[in-house]
C-alpha cells in the first residue's frame, strides 16, 4: 500500500515535470517565432497551448484521485497541493506563450523594423527564473526557492528599461507605435513568466517548509506590476 | 463528526466570501483612486493588498487542515480544492488592484489630462464578471458559471477599443504618451480581473460538475491576451 502510494506520488511529480517541459518549450518557441517572425512557429505555440491545457486537467485529476484514494497527510498532502498550484502556474506560462504568439502575428501584419530592445535578454531572464524554480521543485530545495524570491530583481529592471526605451522611441517616431506597443506586450508577457516562476518558488516553499511565504508578483510601488 | 465536518466546510466557504469581498473592494477602491487621482486611496489599496495576501494564506491553511483532519471525498473534496483555486484567483485580483494603484501613482506625477477612454465602463464590466462568478459559487450554479464562460466577450471588445483609441491618440499627441501608456495598463489590469473571474467560473464548474472546462483567458488569436 505504501509502495503504491509512493509510486503515485512519483508519477504525479513526473507528470508535472512533463508539464513544466511543455511550458518551457512553449516560451522557447514563442521567442523563436518573434525572432524569426515565423507564423508557422506561432501555429506550433497555439497547438502546444491546447496540449498544455489538457495536461493541466490530467494532472489535476491525478492529484484529486490521489487525495481521494490515498488520503495523504502532512508533507505528502502539502506536496500534492503544491503540485496543483504549480500546475496552475505552468498553465499561465503557456498562456503567456500564447500571448507572445498573438503579438508576433500582429507584428507580422506591420512593416518589419529593428527596435532598440533586447527581447532575447528578457527571454533568457524569464527562462532562467523558470529553470531555477523548477530545479528547486525537483530537488526539494526550499533554500534555492527562497533565494530566487529574495534576490534583487534584474527582470524588473530590464523590463522597465525596455518600456522606457519603447516609450521614448514612439515619441520620436510615432509611425512605429503599433510595432512598439506589440513589442512592449511581448516584453510584458516575458516579465509575467518570471512572475509565474516566482509563484512556483513560493509553492515549493509552501510544500517543503509548510510555511507560506506567498507574495505573488509583489509590487514595488512603481507601476511595474501585473 | 459529520456535523463538525459540515461546519468546517461552511466556515471555509464563509471565509472565501470574505476574501472575495476584499478583492472586489480592492478593485472598487483602485478605480476610485484613478477617478479621483487620490493617492490616499492608493495607500488603502496597497494596505488592502497585504490583508488579501494574509487572508489567502489563512484560507489555504484552513483548507489543508480540513483535508488532513476530515479527508473529504468526492463532491466535498472537489469543493475544498475549488476553494484553494478560487482563493488563488482572488489574490490575483488583489494584485490587479495593486497594479492599478501603481499606475495611478505614476499618473499623479504627470500633468493631468482627459483621455478619450471610459475606464468606468471597463471597471463595471470587470466587476460585473466578478459578481457573476461569485454568485455562481455561492449558489452552486454550474449553469451560471458556464454561461459566463460562453457569453460573447464584451470586455475583450471594450479593452481592444480602449487600446486602439489610446494608440491613435499618442500618434497625434506624442506629448501624452506617458499618460496614455499608464491608462492602457490600467485598462489591461481591469481586463485581467475579468479573466480571473472567468477562471473562478471554471473552478465552480470543476467543483459542481466534476468536469473541468478550463481554458483560462483563452486567446482569440488577435493579440488580446495575457
Amino acid at each position: 500500500m505504501r509502495l503504491q502510494f509512493e509510486q503515485n506520488l512519483g508519477n504525479l511529480k513526473d507528470r508535472l515535470l512533463v508539464m513544466a517541459g511543455m511550458a518551457e518549450h512553449a516560451i522557447q518557441r514563442a521567442v523563436e517565432a518573434y525572432q524569426a517572425r515565423d507564423l508557422s512557429i506561432c501555429d506550433l505555440v497555439d497547438y502546444g497551448e491546447q496540449a498544455i491545457d489538457h495536461m493541466e486537467r490530467e494532472i489535476d485529476e491525478m492529484a484529486i484521485d490521489l487525495l481521494a484514494t490515498q488520503q495523504p497527510l502532512a508533507y505528502d498532502l502539502r506536496f500534492t497541493l503544491a503540485v496543483i498550484k504549480i500546475n496552475g502556474n505552468l498553465e499561465r506560462v503557456g498562456n503567456a506563450a500564447g500571448s507572445i504568439s498573438d503579438h508576433v502575428r500582429s507584428l507580422q501584419t506591420l512593416p518589419q523594423v529593428d527596435l532598440p530592445v533586447d527581447i532575447s535578454q528578457l527571454a533568457s531572464l524569464a527562462q532562467g527564473t523558470m529553470r531555477d524554480a523548477l530545479r528547486a521543485f525537483i530537488e526539494t530545495d526550499g533554500d534555492r526557492a527562497q533565494s530566487l524570491l529574495s534576490g534583487g530583481d534584474r527582470m524588473d529592471q530590464v523590463h522597465k528599461t525596455t518600456y522606457l526605451l519603447l516609450s521614448s522611441l514612439i515619441e520620436r517616431q510615432p509611425e512605429l507605435i503599433p510595432q512598439a506597443l506589440n513589442t512592449m506586450m511581448i516584453a510584458r508577457a516575458l516579465w509575467r513568466v518570471a512572475g509565474h516562476a516566482k509563484s512556483i518558488a513560493e509553492d515549493v516553499i509552501f510544500w517543503v517548509r509548510g510555511a507560506d511565504v506567498r507574495s505573488h508578483m509583489q509590487h514595488a510601488g512603481d507601476g511595474w506590476t501585473n
